[in-house]
C-alpha cells in the first residue's frame, strides 16, 4: 500500500454508491507531504519520458501538478473552468460533461503557453468516466502538442475512464483504484507499487 | 531585487492601467521554481509564528499556499469560489465583491477544516483592494480562529488594500509591491529584502 492507499483507507468517507470524500487531503483541505509524495511518484513512473509542461485543472489538480513539475523542472499549466458563450480566439476549448453536477462547463487554455513543441504529462484528483481528461486531450490535440502520459491520485475503478484510455495506449498510472465502495467501506485494487 | 520582483520586471505586460498581466508565470502558467521560492520567502519572514494552517482561495494561490504550508509542515485549507444562493450550514462564508469582474462572490470553507485551535496564516497570489483578504478574515473570524499574518505575491501599491490591513496592525508581507505603472512601465516599490 502507498501513502495515498493508506489514506484513503483510513480518512476517506463513502456517501452513497459512488461518491468518494476525500476534502481532508485532497480536494479542500490538503495535505501537502501527501501530495508531495504523489509528485514523487509521478515521477518515478514517467521520468524517462521527456515532459516539457505539466497539465492539469483547477483547482485540486494544482498541487499534485506542481509537485510533480518541480522534479521534472518545467511549468505548470493549469487549464480554466467556465461556463463561457464565446471563449475567444486565443485559446484552446473543450466541452467536458460533469456526470456528478449535471451540467456541462468549458476548459480553456491560452494559446501561448501550450504549443506544438510541448510533450505532456496531464495530471489530476480523480478519474471517474474520463471526461475531464479526454477534454484536455482535444485540448492538446488543438495545440499540435504530445500527450506521454496521465497520472491520477484516484481512479474509480468501476467506472469506464481508466479502460476507455488504457484501451487507446495510453500510458495512465493511478496511484490508487477504488474497485467497488459498499456499505461504507472502500475497497481498493490491488498494486504492485 | 528578489526572483518575483525580477520576473515582473521582465515578463509582465500592463495593460491599460491598472492590469498587470503575469500568467505566464503566476496565474496560468506557473513557474514552479519561482512560486516554491516565495513559499520559503513566506517561511523565513513568518517563521517564529505559531502557525497551524494556510489559507488561501482558489485558484491560483493554492500552489503558494502549499509550498508555503510543507515548510511549517501544516496543512493547507483553500476557499473555494462561488456563487451561492444557500451555502450550507456546515461552512463559513464570506461575499466578496470582484472590482475586476464587477461582480460578488461568496468564498466558502467547510467548518470541519477551521477550527477556534487554528492559527492561520492567509497567502494569495494579488492584494488590491484587499476585498478577498478581507473575506477571508471575516471567515476567520467566524471559525473564532486567529490570523498571524498575510502573504501576498502581488501587492498593487496604488489601490487601498496594503494600507488598510496595515493600518490594523496586520502583519502583512508583500514580495513585490507595484507603486505604478504607467506607459507599459511597471515601477516597484522598493524593499529591503
Amino acid at each position: 500500500m502507498n501513502a495515498l492507499e493508506r489514506m484513503i483507507t483510513e480518512k476517506g468517507v463513502v456517501i452513497g454508491e459512488d461518491i468518494l470524500k476525500v476534502d481532508m487531503f485532497l480536494n479542500h483541505q490538503i495535505d501537502v507531504k501527501l501530495i508531495q509524495q504523489m509528485g514523487v511518484d509521478f515521477y518515478e513512473h514517467f521520468k524517462d519520458r521527456p515532459i516539457t509542461k505539466v497539465l492539469t485543472i483547477e483547482a485540486s489538480g494544482i498541487a499534485i501538478a506542481c509537485f510533480t513539475a518541480l522534479l521534472f523542472d518545467v511549468p505548470v499549466v493549469f487549464g480554466k473552468k467556465g461556463y463561457h458563450k464565446n471563449v475567444g480566439s486565443n485559446v484552446y476549448s473543450a466541452k467536458v460533461y460533469s456526470f456528478t453536477k449535471g451540467v456541462s462547463y468549458d476548459i480553456t487554455v491560452m494559446k501561448d503557453y501550450l504549443t506544438e513543441k510541448d510533450k505532456v504529462l496531464f495530471v489530476d484528483d480523480f478519474l471517474a468516466n474520463g471526461a475531464a481528461a479526454e477534454g484536455m486531450m482535444q485540448i492538446i490535440a488543438q495545440a499540435g502538442a504530445t500527450l506521454q502520459g496521465i497520472g491520477i491520485a484516484i481512479e474509480k475503478g468501476f467506472q469506464e475512464g481508466g479502460d476507455k484510455l488504457r484501451a487507446k495506449g495510453i500510458d495512465l498510472y493511478s496511484l490508487a483504484i477504488v474497485d467497488k465502495m459498499e456499505a461504507g467501506r472502500i475497497i481498493l485494487r490491488e498494486q504492485n507499487t
